[in-house]
């Protein structure tokens, strides 16, 4: 998308030569700073009183050169000055505030491309294990400060991190953009979250307007924007735009359809024309703490698993260290070779005959990976669950639109459940529909990508309100028919096997 | 000037009933608000977070029946939402941020009136006497920030005062327009004066972009924009902008003259197309502290004086409270009655002999107007001096644009120094030039007058830049001719009698 059209930061340094006063030319300093950048033919249209507080002595302090930072959020805003040239110290932070985990990059905004990146825990889980958990806390007084303190001190901190591990300071962190689920977006704003959960589930805005950093308390340049990406409603948030503008559907005039697997999972279908969103809490057994062994992508996960001849596992691991479980792409590749291989037949029950990696277990059969590791009957029935409701989702959302699977372009897949899943082992246990897997495109982060992409481009910046207010919601548990779709959805790949017709030919 | 088009103050509020959410219309509380204002032609550009946390409360609490506070002072910005109606409860606050004094007037934003009218001595002078000792005070870690607090501080306690006698809120001020010079409105926003009085003097900023009550500790409502007049430059400041406004100087066809005599002397000439200003250190002795019986314009001082028949005085004082000195206008009454009754020749000196009134004192002949309250040929000589000063600016600055005071079609008196000059005083002594009396006309408080005009009004707000870029600084000491011209001012009326004919008609 970038390298299509030339990059335009959200915010860019200018770096200026300027004459000090004379008797003749008593131009005070900041009218003097506006003429230097007028003259690289931009026309500011606020400065801060801080920064105008910085004014005389950056000036002075290396005979006129200085370098101006501009904002190009909203109005042409020069959000700090420097004296002397520091071009090079340009970044901006893309950040994925998620429910469980909260990841930031750090984009160098001169390049375009990033310069590191860091993840922590959601320091809210603390709090509130679950949103709901976090909603009822705002209850308390100060609830709501304490939990939005918490993002803003985990964001600054991973700033932090990123910063030193970057040799620049965080003041060098000129702009932020902040993609998040609604619920997770009021908080990291103080908002009231209550109306959310409550009927008609109202959030207190969609849209929010760009503020200051130093107005939520997060450690980057005091000045710089801070742009939260808008929700389309109380279940679509920011985080579902982010995947849209990563995936760039919204450009396209053939039909996409994106999932995305966090903690809930969210469908979009539709075009350049067009956007309907739905959304389900499809994902926590793919995000560990469901499977009996499930876990984050993260170090120690095993994140590839195939099943060798003579049943024996071979495996990937996250990380340079022994594995600790297994994550959200794992368990989808274990049970489609579970599947594929005969252990398990397609109501996910074992096969126990036919090798010793079927082990008795206080859980029931389970397949043995490894050491600890193991993968229970009732794990591959929370999966067929989770498949089967993904699957039941994508049925109804497609039908009530009006198309058939037939008709969808590019299928677009993102979640943070793993780096990429496998989409032939997502198809084989029909959780995916069968189409052509040179349809399928795997985004990765996608609310991550989103954020950092409305970093380098205006343009992006600018369609962002009319691709949110394109979307219509869909509620999915309205539809007449989804139970009896999902129940017919609970075998692998499908109780209708013509709906997968490439797994005969294998 | 407000009479003659609508009123247009830079904060208004609105009324909406708004419509509950329902199952039908998940508007977000933001939109919902934003679309209740667009039905009153209002299209909010900007909604600072702070007003969004507040929303969801807002509206809840009296049925979705809110009143919004709306900026107009760039683009419309929602900086308030309260619940129920509040229509009532909007007012702006004008500061004029003196030297010496602070006055501040409440305005009341529906009316257009004012509420109440508070001053206070500034308390900067604790920290430094004049300009010049705050500037160097500025060298002092942390002096500057000591001098911004002392202003805001004295700012909020005459805004807190004023809401009490009135009987609102500190957060019914939903604006504030501050007129001062340059060097005050430098102190006020925290911005290092150090170039002002170095050559070639040049102010951190001329123009100063509105910034929130919030960002500068003023205690009125946090997202209340406040507005600094503009400078022209170093030596001509936004009190005196203000006092262009008040004149309407600038809007007429015909010359005027305006003369602001504050700490110090300004003088502007002009017309709609053009205007030059000067200044000179010109005010003191008419402010007290240079005349011996001489006080500011406060209770208990003197403001206006007569000798009558038998050489006895007859004054008015201000307030009910016996007299503790004379200020600026009973000053320059009473050297012009001496002179008129013959008590004192045309150097200034006492003729003895006429009355008991004239008393020997340790500086030397004086005349003894009641009590303590006495006024010697020291002051008289100093008075003189100001006279002198003020004639001879007027001359040089006229000549030098190559007019004459009879090209004059309005000349405008203003200063605190007393609520009002009696013109016909003032050119009996060779201050002001000899021209009908009816030409003059007094403004009173020039810089508390524009800052409350520009409350009022967005056009004379649109305008404000304009008029500042059109302001020509001439520098008077520069005149090759000043210091003849001076020394032919120091007598009464003036070494050249011709200059004020109608004198001698009387």
């Amino acid at each position: 998308l970038t390298g299509s059209r030339q990059m335009t930061p959200l915010v860019k340094k200018y770096f200026l030569r300027l004459m000090p006063p004379t008797d003749d030319d008593k131009t005070p300093d900041v009218e003097r700073v506006l003429a230097g950048l007028q003259g690289e033919g931009i026309d500011i249209k606020y400065v801060p009183v801080s920064v105008v507080r910085k004014l005389p002595e950056a000036l002075r302090a290396d005979d006129f050169e200085i370098t101006a930072t501009v904002s190009f959020l909203s109005e042409p805003e020069l959000i700090d000055v420097e004296s002397g040239e520091r071009l090079d110290k340009n970044f901006g932070l893309a950040v994925d505030l998620g429910t469980t985990n909260t990841v930031c990059s750090l984009i160098d905004l001169k390049t375009g491309g990033p310069a590191a990146e860091a993840s922590a825990t959601n320091p809210q889980t603390a709090i509130g294990e679950d949103i709901l958990a976090r909603i009822h806390h705002c209850l308390n007084p100060g609830g709501l400060e304490e939990l939005r303190l918490a993002a803003a001190d985990c964001v600054s901190g991973l700033a932090e991190k990123l910063a030193n591990q970057t040799g620049v300071s965080v003041n060098d962190i000129s702009c932020a953009c902040i993609s998040g689920n609604t619920t997770m977006a009021h908080f990291f704003l103080g908002l009231d979250p209550y109306n959310i959960c409550r009927a008609p589930y109202v959030p207190a805005a969609n849209r929010f307007d760009a503020f200051k950093a130093r107005d939520i308390d997060l450690g980057i340049k005091p000045e710089a924007p801070v742009l939260v990406l808008p929700n389309v409603g109380s279940y679509v948030g920011g985080d579902v735009l982010a995947g849209i503008l990563a995936s760039g559907m919204a450009d396209r005039d053939g039909i996409s359809i994106l999932v995305d697997v966090g903690t809930n999972a969210e469908i979009i279908v539709g075009n350049r024309d067009w956007l309907v969103a739905c959304a389900g809490a499809a994902g926590p057994a793919l995000e560990g703490g469901v499977v009996s062994s499930g876990m984050r992508a993260a170090p120690g996960a095993i994140d590839r698993i195939k099943i060798e001849a003579g049943y024996e596992p071979s495996f990937s691991v996250i990380g340079d260290v022994p594995p600790a479980g297994m994550c959200g792409s794992a368990l989808i590749d274990l049970l489609a070779e579970l599947f594929r291989t005969g252990l398990i037949d397609g109501r996910g029950k074992f096969i126990p005959a036919k090798t010793k990696r079927i082990i008795e277990t206080e859980a029931g059969l389970a397949y043995s990976v490894t050491g600890d590791i193991i993968f229970t009957e009732k794990d591959i029935e929370n999966l067929i669950r989770t498949k089967a409701a993904m699957y039941t989702a994508l049925t109804v959302i497609t039908t009530e639109i009006g198309i058939t699977f037939n008709d969808i372009e590019s299928f677009f897949v993102a979640g943070t459940f793993g780096e990429y899943i496998a989409a032939d082992k997502a198809v084989s246990i029909g959780m995916l529909p069968d189409i052509p897997l040179s349809k399928f495109k795997l985004l990765g982060n996608s609310s991550l990508k989103g954020a950092n992409l409305t970093l380098l481009d205006r343009e992006t910046l600018e369609n962002i309100d009319k691709i949110a207010s394109m979307v219509t919601y869909k509620e999915l548990n309205a539809s007449a028919g989804f139970m009896s779709l999902y129940r017919a959805a609970m075998f692998l790949p499908h109780t209708d096997a013509s709906l997968f017709p490439s797994l005969h030919k294998i």
